[in-house]
C-alpha cells in the first residue's frame, strides 16, 4: 500500500487548503453568538463527506445543533465501522494570547512540528482529526479499496456535552449499528512514540452561584459585617480539597477503581521527563494528590479544577465594593467506576451544605459523562496497533488519557460497541488553549494510518 | 437665618437642574476611557464654582487629573474654611443592574425617600454633596452672608487614591492654609437622625496576579497535575481569615486600637436594628469576626475583603480549561494608628510567603490611606453639631464610619488642620452600587446646613 503515501503526497495541498477551510468557520459551540457559524459548518461537512465519496449524506436534526451522518455499505456481510467526531470547537477567548487570530488559519513552524503546524482553534480538536478520516475514506473510495462498510457520525455539541448526541443514539440504534467505533479524538505520546488511548476520564462540569446582600455594596460601609459572596465561594472551593490535595467531599471515592501496585509499575515504564514537562510549562513544581505520579494524577485520578471565577470588579483600576454575586464554573475529571450523575449529586449537595449563614448557593449542573476503559485483546485494539506499527514502524503504546469523550462509554452501552481510540495529536497542541495547533505531519500520517486500519480490522474481524 | 429656607425654595428648580447637569458626565476616573469626561468635569465644577462667586478659580494640573481651586478671601483676620469635595465618580458597572441608565439623572421616590431621590452614579458620592457646597456659597455671597474666608479644593482622582493630591497638597501649603476643613462624603444614621461622622478607617487597596502554567491547559490532560492557578487563588484567599474570622496576616492587629469597655457601650446606645438591617440587604445572617457587633465590625475593627476575582472562561456554557492567571483585587480597611504602608507591606510578604510551589505570585499595591478620628470637643465639631441641631431641630449622635477618605489624615498632617465631616447621604443610597441615588430633601438640608455652620464657626472662631 504505496498508493497511499503517493495519493497523500499528490493531493497534500488540496488535503491542506480544505482542512483550512473549514477551519475558518467559528463553530464555537458554547456560545450563541455563533449559532449560524455551527449551522454552516455541519452544511461543510456534509459537503466534505459527500465529496469523499459517500452515500446518503444528511443533516439530522436534535433539539440542538444538528448530526451529520453518512454511510457508505458495500456488502452486509463485511464489517461495519462506525467513526465519530465532532465538528464543534471550544471558544477561542483569551484572543488576546494568540499570535495569530483563531479562525485565521495559518501554517507555523514549532520545536516538535519542524514541517508545519496549522495554527487555529480547532486544528486539532477536532475538525483537523475529525477531517483525516473524511480525506482517508476519499482514498479508499476513489481508489477502490474499501474493504468494509463505513458509516459517519458526526456531531456539534461536544464541547458542551453532547446531550442531543445520546438522545439521537438512543432512537436510531439500528441506523448506528456497527461492529467498532472509530475515533481520533485523542493525543499520542509523541511523532516517534506513537500511543493509542486506553482509557478515557469522566466528568462532571457544574456552575456554581453565592449570593450574599441584595445589591453590590460600598466594602467600607459594609465591609466585615455582611459575607462577602467572594471571599465565602473562595473558603468554599479551598474546602474542596484537604491538605494532600485529595477531593474532600464525602463519598467521592467510594467507587474509584483502585490500580495494583503491578498496572501501575507498568504505567511507570511509559517515557516521561518531569523536567522537560516542568520546562514546557514553565513551573518550578508540579502540584497534586500526595502519592501519585503526575502521569497517575492525570489519568487514573479523579480530579477537581476550577475552570473560571468571577465576582465584583474586575475592570481597570480599583472599585472598593463588596459584589452581591460571585461564580465559578468547577469541573470533576472521574475514573471508570465513578458515575458522573452521582458525583455530580455528590458535589451539589455538599457544596449546598458548606454555605455559610449570610449566602445562598445555587449549583447548577452542566453537563458530564462516564470514564471509559478500552481493553488491548480485542481485534480493534489489534488492527489499530498493526496499522500504527505499518506507518509509524513501530508498536503503539497502550496509554490512559486524562482527558474525557463522554460519549463513548454512552456508545458501548447503547451500540454495544467498543471504541478505538486513535489520535494523532501532540499534547502539546494546546488544545482548549490559545495558539491551538496541529501538526501537518501529524495530519497526513493519521490520514495514512487510518485506511490501515479498515484493511487490518477486515481481515483480521473474518477469522 | 429663615432667608436659606425661603432662598431655597425660591431656587430649588435649577439647584436640581444644576446637579443632574453635573451627574450627566461620566467623570470615571478608574477607567482611561472616559478621560475626556472627567477633564471636562473639572471644567464644569470651575464654572460652577465661578458663578457662585468665588475669586481666583483656577484648573490645577496635576500629573493625573486636576484639582480645581477656588478662593474667597474676605478679611485675613477671620478664620478660613477649606472645602474638599471630588468630582470623579466610581464606575458604573454592574450597569445591566441599573434600573436607569447611571449617567441619565431621574428624580424617583423611595421608602426613604418620599420627597424623590436623584438616581445617578455620584449622586451622593460625591458630586451631589460637593455640589451642595457651591449652592450654599452662592446664597452667602449673593446675599453678602459669608460670614468668612471660603477655599474651594475639588479633586478628581478620590475613587482611585488622591495620590496626586497628596503631591498637590504637600507643595500647596500656604495657598490651603486654613483653619478648618468642612467634608461632605459621608452620611448620616437617617433622616430624622442626623449624626456626624468622627472616624474613617483606613485603607489598602491591592492587587494579587497568581501565574501557574505559562498557557491555559486542558483540564483534562493536565487536570490535577499541575497547580491550577484559580483553585491555588481560592486556598491563598481563604487562608486570610481563621475561622473565628480574624485576619491571619502576621502583624496585622498589632496597633489596632482596641476601645474600652465604656467606649464600646456608648457606641452601642446608636439606634440600630439588625432585623431591619438584615431585611435591607435581604440577608438571612450577618457574618463576621467573632466577639464584635455589626456596627463594630463596620466601624472599629479592620477587615479585609475581595472587591473582585476573575480568571479562566467566565463565558456561557462550559469550558474546560486550566487557566494560566488568576486575579484578585483585595482591600483592606483599617483603624487608627495602623499605617496603611506598613498594612500593605505585611500583606504583600504574607500573600507572597504562602503560595505553593507550582505557582508564581505578584502583589501590586494600588493605593490607600490612613484611617482618622475627630475629637468632639473642637470648635468645628461645635459649630457642626449646632448647624444640624438648627436645621433638623435635634442634636447629630457622633459616630465612626466604616468607610475611608484616605486624604483626610494627610490634610491633618500637611496643612495641620482637623476636618469636619458633615454627610447628608444614607447608608441606603447605594454609593458605588447599582442605583446610587441622592435624596432631594438631604440635598436641599445641606444647602440650608451649611451657611450655619459658616456663621457658627466664625461665631465660636472669635471667642
Amino acid at each position: 500500500m504505496e498508493a497511499i503515501k503517493n495519493y497523500i503526497s499528490e493531493h497534500k495541498e488540496r488535503f491542506i487548503s480544505e482542512l483550512i477551510d473549514l477551519l475558518k468557520i467559528p463553530s464555537v459551540s458554547a456560545d450563541t453568538a455563533f449559532t449560524q457559524d455551527v449551522l454552516d459548518t455541519a452544511d461543510a461537512v456534509k459537503k466534505a463527506l459527500t465529496d469523499a465519496g459517500c452515500d446518503a449524506v444528511e443533516i439530522c436534526e436534535t433539539d440542538g445543533y444538528p448530526i451529520v451522518y453518512a454511510e457508505k455499505i458495500i456488502d452486509s456481510a463485511l464489517p461495519t465501522v462506525l467513526v465519530y467526531g465532532h465538528y464543534d470547537v471550544q471558544p477561542a477567548d483569551p484572543i488576546n494570547l494568540w499570535t495569530s487570530p483563531p479562525f485565521e488559519p495559518v501554517i507555523k513552524k514549532t520545536d516538535k512540528h519542524p514541517e508545519g503546524a496549522i495554527f487555529a482553534r480547532g486544528a486539532c480538536d477536532d475538525k483537523g482529526q475529525m477531517y483525516m478520516h473524511v480525506k482517508a475514506m476519499e482514498y479508499m473510495v476513489r481508489t477502490n479499496q474499501l474493504p468494509c462498510n463505513v458509516k459517519f457520525m458526526i456531531e456539534g455539541e461536544e464541547e458542551v456535552g453532547s446531550s442531543n448526541l445520546a438522545i439521537f443514539v438512543a432512537n436510531h440504534k439500528e441506523k448506528l449499528a456497527n461492529d467498532i467505533i472509530l475515533i481520533s479524538d485523542t493525543g499520542m505520546i509523541a511523532n516517534d512514540v506513537p500511543s493509542i488511548t486506553t482509557g478515557l476520564r469522566g466528568l462532571s462540569y457544574v456552575e456554581v452561584e453565592v449570593t450574599g446582600p441584595n445589591r453590590d455594596l460600598h466594602s467600607g460601609l459594609y465591609g466585615g459585617a455582611v459575607a462577602n459572596p467572594i471571599n465565602i465561594l473562595t473558603k468554599m472551593i479551598a474546602s474542596l480539597h484537604d491538605e494532600n490535595n485529595h477531593i474532600t467531599i464525602p463519598g467521592f471515592y467510594d467507587n474509584v477503581e483502585e490500580l495494583s501496585k503491578e498496572e501501575r509499575a507498568e504505567m511507570a515504564k511509559a517515557p516521561f521527563s518531569l523536567e522537560n514537562y516542568k520546562n514546557a510549562l514553565a513551573i518550578d513544581a508540579v502540584y497534586g494528590e500526595s502519592g501519585y505520579t503526575t502521569n497517575e494524577r492525570n489519568s487514573i485520578r479523579p480530579t477537581l479544577d476550577v475552570n473560571g471565577i468571577w465576582g465584583g470588579y474586575t475592570g481597570e483600576g480599583a472599585k472598593t465594593v463588596i459584589a452581591s454575586k460571585a461564580y465559578a464554573k468547577i469541573s470533576m475529571r472521574l475514573v471508570p467506576n465513578q458515575d458522573w450523575k452521582e458525583i455530580t449529586d455528590l458535589f451539589k449537595k455538599h457544596f449546598e451544605s458548606i454555605a455559610p449563614e449570610g449566602v445562598k448557593v445555587v449549583v447548577k449542573p452542566h453537563h458530564g459523562g462516564q470514564g471509559y476503559v478500552t481493553p488491548i485483546n480485542t481485534v480493534g485494539y489489534q488492527a489499530a496497533s498493526k496499522a500504527y506499527e505499518t506507518t509509524f514502524g513501530k508498536k503503539p503504546i497502550p496509554q490512559r488519557s486524562g482527558g474525557s469523550i463522554p460519549i463513548v462509554a454512552l456508545f458501548e452501552k447503547e451500540l454495544n460497541s467498543k471504541t478505538i481510540l486513535m489520535g494523532f495529536g501532540l499534547d502539546s497542541d494546546a488544545i482548549h488553549s490559545p495558539n491551538e495547533h496541529f501538526g501537518v505531519w501529524n495530519y497526513l500520517k493519521g490520514i495514512e494510518t487510518i485506511p490501515y486500519f479498515y484493511q487490518y480490522y477486515t481481515e483480521l474481524f473474518k477469522k
